[in-house]
């Protein structure tokens, strides 16, 4: 029999410790002798890194919704096909710092991109493959605004951002609650101590499951 | 009442002389006294033109050939949105050097992804925008491959072996054969002269079936 490893995203918000979280996972799994691939979305491969940078490289042509969307999910077909199919084949586990609900998320509740648009794409480029577990990690919106506030009223570009993140986390939680028994949803509003205990008992559950 | 530009797309295997082509064709309009814009695919756009050279850089890293695909349509929506459309709604002609016939041809017949996938994809990206007019270059593969190596180095495309080029030639045909009244076929084996006759004559047709 083959023994195919777990594939593990994480996601949340910005500044919610996923990087941290990841680290601590990963570690966690070493402790129980399960040989694990951390990477990242988008990026994971060179050419998935290049079309990250291209994503990310501010310039002064407005970037089309759909050429954003298109170059995530070209992107996510290189990692999905050169690296994380690869490794769990080989009975490695993949911990992805962000996939394809973070699309739903951000293009799709951050920027009102049609969720069907999104799922023709995710069903197009991933045919059945759905993430074995999704960590959240959850906090609320103002965490992060806190030291904004301190300054004084929030200014309209701030504004924007907490609704923008609002959005984004809102779609989160909303797909956690519709499939609770594939998503996980950690506090990060904890301290540090309190969130990184949560995700070592969530590596253990996880590894449990499998025996 | 708005008069909207034609939109006519150039295609053809490597080294048919689709860019002598083009700048007869705008020349010919010029002096019809019809404005138009000539551009190319991928690219158009300085953001299309990075996607553009990430698929043609060779590299070590085997391009998935749904990355590869998504990253055509990539570069196509922000062309199609930023550039194209734009330039017809202000009533320009718009030639471009390669569209999606060159995806279906290249990605589809060529590396033998389904069809229907780059429908789906046309679809999501182009709504029901489709070329007014495709010109055909057509030549037996060897004649084209014997001028492409003429110019030098060959880049990634150009490198893959005569077959492949047989099967965009027999996919362009087909569609040209499946959509007469869209597509005009120009033999590009003939002499400079003749073929550069030809596309003058193509151009008078166009303008003067709007009449």
């Amino acid at each position: 029999m083959t023994v195919r490893g777990r594939f593990i995203t994480f996601e949340g918000t910005e500044g919610v410790g996923k990087s941290t979280q990841i680290a601590n996972a990963a570690e966690t799994l070493k402790e129980l002798g399960i040989d694990c691939v951390v990477t990242r979305e988008p990026g994971g491969t060179p050419m998935a890194e290049s079309i990250r940078e291209l994503l990310l490289a501010p310039r002064d042509e407005s970037v089309n919704e759909l050429t954003e969307l298109l170059l995530m999910f070209a992107a996510r077909a290189q990692h999905l096909h050169t690296l994380i199919l690869p490794a769990l084949e080989r009975g490695q586990w993949v911990l992805c710092d962000r996939f394809t609900d973070a699309t739903f998320a951000y293009q799709g509740g951050g920027r009102g991109v049609p969720s069907e648009r999104i799922a023709l794409l995710e069903n197009l480029v991933q045919g059945d493959v759905r993430p074995d577990q999704v960590v959240l990690l959850d906090a609320p919106v103002e965490t992060g605004m806190t030291r904004a506030r301190k300054r004084g009223q929030l200014d309209r570009f701030e504004q924007e951002a907490v609704a923008f993140f609002q959005r984004i986390r809102d779609t989160y939680l909303a797909r956690a609650k519709a499939a609770p028994s594939r998503y996980s949803v950690v506090n990060a509003a904890d301290s540090l101590e309190q969130v990184s205990a949560h995700i070592r008992e969530l590596m253990c559950k996880f590894q449990s499951d499998l025996l």
